[in-house]
């Protein structure tokens, strides 16, 4: 009986198939067609399109002959669906993980070339894993709060099934109703419970995570046109046991009490209305692709949920947000958790880029970084961009000073970005991002032709390399990576922002008070943050400023410290370079000590140490052939620190880099104010040093109250500059008058820079 | 009077003139017309052309462009001729050199544009010099054994002449006689006399130093058409005060007792009949430049001489082989005294290989080179290249192995150069090479890809970096990098080689043993060194290895050591990278130690150990994205060390990279044994780590006696090897039998690899 049931609804189905075809041949009507395949991220129509193109649109052309080469090899090969096993890493890890890619991309071949072939090898895998499981327990590796049946986690688990999905919406017509009838009873819908019913832990969050588990149900519940499913993807699943207690393995609570959830809420939350995602560029870029993959399904198949216009069109707007938030490589900045290296020329930035601009409105400056990417992703959105390039539409993707708002509501704070010539300031005044945060706040980096100068560590992990830890986080991203010492942000008595406890720190978000670009040649981003300390507050300056008479901008930076207590306040600077001159004498310790306890100064040692005088401290380094020399504002009192990370290191997980730490003890407000310049070159094949010497003469705190601070400048083209900075009123429109040495400015606006020669 | 007699000297200088250039245009003939001008580096013929073919010779046109828009640029500007008063790096110091490639530049404009104020140019800045020449004293800055006048040591005043002495030849005629006499009584007879006569020191050694010497003297003596000066230059001069026992500012002796000098001295004694220069290829960089620009003009005005000839055309050999020493990128071995990123994209280099080609039968591969180069020489030898390069006839130069010998006869070891797909494999078996040399007896260093994967530090000097020591040698070159712990090479009882002493260590070299790279999966260089120890003996075997299975060849390094007494020894492994993973447990020090107190250990900090086991220890590191794993055998009584350099450096002047110490102690004779595998790959934009780990399951030492050293290597596709060498006869056609756990072995030559199945 089941069997003739099963024929007749091939049958019914084949000619709904049919005539749906007929309907998009004559109409190209995509709503009446919803139910036919393939529709998440090929459509028929596309499918078509791109056949008609196929050997005229060169990069379409490159990217797809690649991929036919992969799965012919792969098809030659033959693959194995092993027993789940091993952390990130390991065989059946990486087994797993390459399968669900082939799948996706045999099943576009099918689609592109109609070569049976191909839906054959999808159509094998897919009945290898129907076949084993219902069977398979739970992963055995316990570490993960949310362990997956492939994968030791259910987020592995998720991103099989976003990828699958694909493949199987792409074969699905090539498949018999009782082979799909297998397919959905044994595999598909039993994996959708396990990542969403059996885990709402994992589910039912606001969180990179929980996004690639609504995505996963939600592109299997189209592929199978399963509106229940559908609904459990977009609205979460019912999760009566609640537990706001609990947290994740990174610490992070799982979710607040009466929060959102589902697909929704999870573009809702971490975006910012300027589509920056709160958890940081490295996090964005892994996020994007499910939601813009997603976005993308949905908008092909329930055209009438508007995904792309959400939120003020905030998912088009990420593209080019997390686009600006990548070094002149295309190398993202590393804001919280983040390896260093990872870039637009990941796979997923490829879907985004495209799908950006198919469904964006087709911005040329995408052409540009697609072009850069050489490849574009075998679907309706890369046959876009293959077409814009084929014609020429191309613009640069021009990266200027922007700033990103934080926060569901771009209230949270943001982060700032300064690009000056060849400089990018990177300064963030942001909430926590979520459990991926590090408890830096108001700290900076800075970035000389898309190499790091004043770094961020990034984060403590290896990631996929399991000599280390599995490839997972290593327990020196909590005890190192993520405190406040292991940034150039300052810590007050040793301690971490909110006391490093996420639950404080997720509580609250720095605020913007200047950001200003307008002018190339004077440039600035201001922030205050009230709350990383009780009863300290803290108001960073960062200030680019192009000087006529020498080739590079500097950079100034002024931190205001005010308390009601007496503190030790740690400024660490942490250059990257050789050490090439001091303007002051220090002391180089026999043998390294450890410079503290806890919360970060346990890892770092202390090298050398000085007290240093009134006046200024200098530091010049060598860094990739080029000069840079730091110039801080100290008083007789100030201690200066020259440390090395690596201290409690048992392991040797963290890299041995240096830092200088500027610490001012027993002070109650403190005003830390110092220049970066880039001033010279090194060439070891001429050998020859060009402006190996920095070009400011002294820095001077002309004027320091709560209402104003004021900065001199004397640069040895005998120039003297003053830059003063009104501490309490932001307002552009406000005037202000103060007088300094006997002379008074006056001046518009939150902060001026008054140039003149010295007398 | 004087007025009259210039006059009539004018008139007559003249006429002779224009006779001989009539001369060249019948005739051609170069001989009949040595007393021309030019004729250093230009030659009539060579100026003529030039002249004909400006425009169509695209490389020589560009240099041309770029050299004409910088002097332009430096005649607009003016020029100053300050008073001597810096070292390296400081304002006078760095004019002086700027000004003499002006002229230098400017005479050769002056040739091929026939523009008088190019000349003008010179003639003015000539005659500044001679202004203040006659009253200049010695350089003030007390420093160098042979104080200078323009500069703080006669080095640099001898750079200045080779330069001038060519632009003067340049505008030799555009000088009225008067105004020759005025130059040459005030400045270059005085000029050549105090770098020879004054500083016999420094004039009449076999050094690169006394090269230049020598070199400044004979071209402006060709300048000057004064064959008594050159006699100076060719031979010496009469030192009847010669004291064996000083020493230079490096340490070095000035010369042995009855030592040939002058530049023919110059050219047998440093170099070796393959072409390779004893101090190495920085240095050879350096020197290379005034002996084939004097060659150069040697050949062109004294033709009989022969220059190019002499000792079977060893000038012309020295390029090549001054090429073969660097690694993929260009970049020079790191060889004695050295900094990194010097390489053949140096100016020096550039006259080089024009040279190397115009003079030297026209080798096509050089002009690949000089391709890369992107510039030629402004004279007939770059014209030659920029004609060869215009008519197609450039050939890849291809860098296989190669065995350069050391020593005047060839008969003082050598450096053995084994390369294997990207492996580059640098082993040192040389004589000391002079005061530059290194205590680093069969020593190592291995590049990938143009990349350092086991270094050699180099030198301990940031060369023209003022704020370094002035950019001269610190003192930590001396005190690290010059010993035997800064190097892969084995350390008996911590005391560097010969103790460190120039004295000892000069008189010795380390001999050849094998040098076989015919077959490209199995290469050999075997080396031994019976005199940096009194009574102890080291033998030394590095071979590449191509296994089809795997990807890339991988390293066997075989040190023996045989010895009378009972000691310590330690072999250092300078891997560069990040440490992945050990197979072995170490501790890791809660604060470095300092790891010794001489010879080099007093900058190491010990910061980790472990006692081993019978067996190997496994170090899987990563670089540069690539993964590797360095294999060793150990025995239960081994130690191992984890150091990194830093210790008692009070300024910052080292690198603090990382090594490991294999160390064993109380030991008569010793082996070690290791690989060294370049595996695996790591993108951080994928995020993908392929085969990170070694390939190697085991290796073991299955024979070791007097006669015979076997050690087999066990691979994980269940391949064993077992390479033998023979250890006292290393004849070609010997025939040896050796009995291995009952399996009897024969074979013929002085190595073998036997490759079979595991049992
Ligand atoms: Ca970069
Ligand atoms: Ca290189
Ligand atoms: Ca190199
Ligand atoms: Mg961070
Ligand atoms: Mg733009
Ligand atoms: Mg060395
Ligand atoms: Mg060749």
């Amino acid at each position: 009986m089941n069997k003739i049931k099963s024929i007749f609804l091939i049958v019914f189905v084949l000619s709904i198939t049919f005539s749906c075809q007929d309907k998009v041949d004559d109409s190209g009507d995509l709503s009446e067609i919803k139910s036919a395949h393939p529709s998440l991220i090929l459509t028929k129509q596309g499918v078509k399109d791109i056949r008609a193109n196929l050997g005229s649109i060169p990069i379409f052309d490159k990217t797809l002959a690649a991929t036919q080469k992969e799965i012919d090899a792969a098809i030659e090969n033959g693959f194995d669906v092993p027993v789940p096993k091993d952390y990130s890493g390991g065989y059946s890890h990486e087994t797993h993980k390459k399968n669900y890619t082939l799948m996706q991309k045999a099943g576009v071949l099918y689609q592109i070339l109609e070569d049976g072939k191909y839906a054959k090898f999808v159509k094998d895998m897919l009945f290898e894993y129907a076949k084993q499981y219902p069977s398979l327990p739970i992963h055995p590796k316990p570490r993960s709060y949310a362990r997956g049946k492939l994968f030791w986690q259910c987020l592995n688990d998720s991103n099989w099934l976003v990828y699958t999905s694909q493949a199987y919406d792409c074969i699905y017509d090539y498949l018999s109703e009782e082979e799909r009838n297998t397919l959905e009873t044994d595999l598909f819908r039993p994996f959708a419970d396990h990542i969403s019913i059996d885990n709402p832990q994992f589910f039912n969050r606001v969180h990179n995570h929980a996004t690639w588990g609504n995505v996963a149900v939600g592109m299997i519940a189209l592929a199978m046109d399963d509106d229940q499913l559908l609904d459990r993807a977009l609205n979460g699943v019912k999760d009566d046991n609640f537990d706001p207690n609990i947290k994740d393995n990174d610490g992070g609570y799982i979710r607040k009490d009466g929060q959102e959830i589902g697909f929704f809420a999870n573009v809702n939350e971490p975006f910012s209305p300027d589509g920056y995602f709160t958890e940081g560029p490295y996090y964005q870029r892994y996020a994007s692709y499910p939601f813009l993959i997603f976005a993308q399904a949905l908008q092909n198949k329930k055209p009438e949920l508007k995904v792309f216009e959400y939120k003020d069109s905030v998912l088009i707007k990420s593209v080019t947000a997390l686009l600006n938030l990548s070094d002149a490589d295309g190398e993202f900045f590393l804001l919280n958790d983040a390896q260093k290296g990872m870039s637009y020329f990941n796979t997923s930035l490829i879907a985004t880029v495209d799908i950006g601009y198919h469904f964006g409105g087709n911005d040329p400056e995408l052409l540009s970084i697609a072009k850069k990417q050489d490849e574009v992703t075998l679907d309706d959105a890369g046959l876009a961009v293959a077409l814009g390039i084929k014609e020429g539409k191309e613009k640069p993707f021009v990266k200027n000073s922007i700033e990103l708002s934080d926060g569901a509501n771009g209230d949270e704070g943001g982060v700032g970005i300064i690009r000056s010539d060849g400089l990018e300031l990177v300064f963030k005044y942001t909430a926590h991002g979520l459990s991926h945060g590090h408890y830096d706040k108001l700290s900076f980096a800075l970035f000389e032709d898309g190499n790091e100068v004043v770094q961020d560590y990034g984060m403590g992990r290896f990631v996929n390399i399991e000599q280390k830890g599995g490839g997972n986080y290593l327990k020196e991203n909590t005890t190192w990576a993520k405190q406040s010492i292991a940034h150039n942000a300052l810590v007050q008595n040793e301690t971490s922002h909110f006391k490093g406890k996420y639950d404080i720190g997720s509580k609250y978000h720095s605020n913007k008070y200047v950001f200003s670009v307008d002018d190339e040649n004077l440039q600035v981003a201001s922030a205050k943050e009230e709350n990383a300390y009780p009863v300290t507050k803290l108001h960073r300056t960062m200030v680019t400023i192009k000087e006529e008479d020498y080739d590079n901008p500097y950079v100034l930076d002024i931190l205001r410290v005010a308390s009601e207590g007496s503190n030790q306040y740690d400024l660490p600077f942490y250059f990257l370079g050789q050490i090439m001159q001091t303007n002051f004498e220090y002391l180089k310790l026999k043998v390294p000590e450890i410079l503290g306890k806890s919360d970060g100064y346990q890892h770092l040692y202390k090298e050398a140490s000085a007290t240093v005088k009134d006046g200024n401290i200098k530091l010049n380094w060598l860094r990739n052939n080029k000069f840079y020399t730091y110039t801080a504002v100290t008083s007789n009192k100030d201690d200066v620190i020259f440390g090395r990370i690596g201290a409690n290191d048992p392991d040797f997980n963290l890299r041995n880099e240096q830092t200088l730490i500027l610490r001012k003890k027993n002070a109650k407000d403190a005003l830390f104010v110092s220049t970066i310049e880039s001033h010279g070159t090194y060439s070891p094949v001429s050998e020859v040093a060009v402006n190996a010497y920095s070009n400011i003469k002294n820095i001077e705190v002309v004027h320091d109250s709560k209402e104003y601070t004021a900065i001199q400048i004397d640069t040895k083209n005998d120039k003297s500059n003053v830059f003063i900075i009104s501490n309490e009123n932001n307002d552009n429109e406000a005037e202000h008058k103060l007088k300094i040495k006997d002379k008074e400015h006056s001046w518009k606006g939150s902060y001026v820079l008054i140039e003149n020669k010295k007398l």
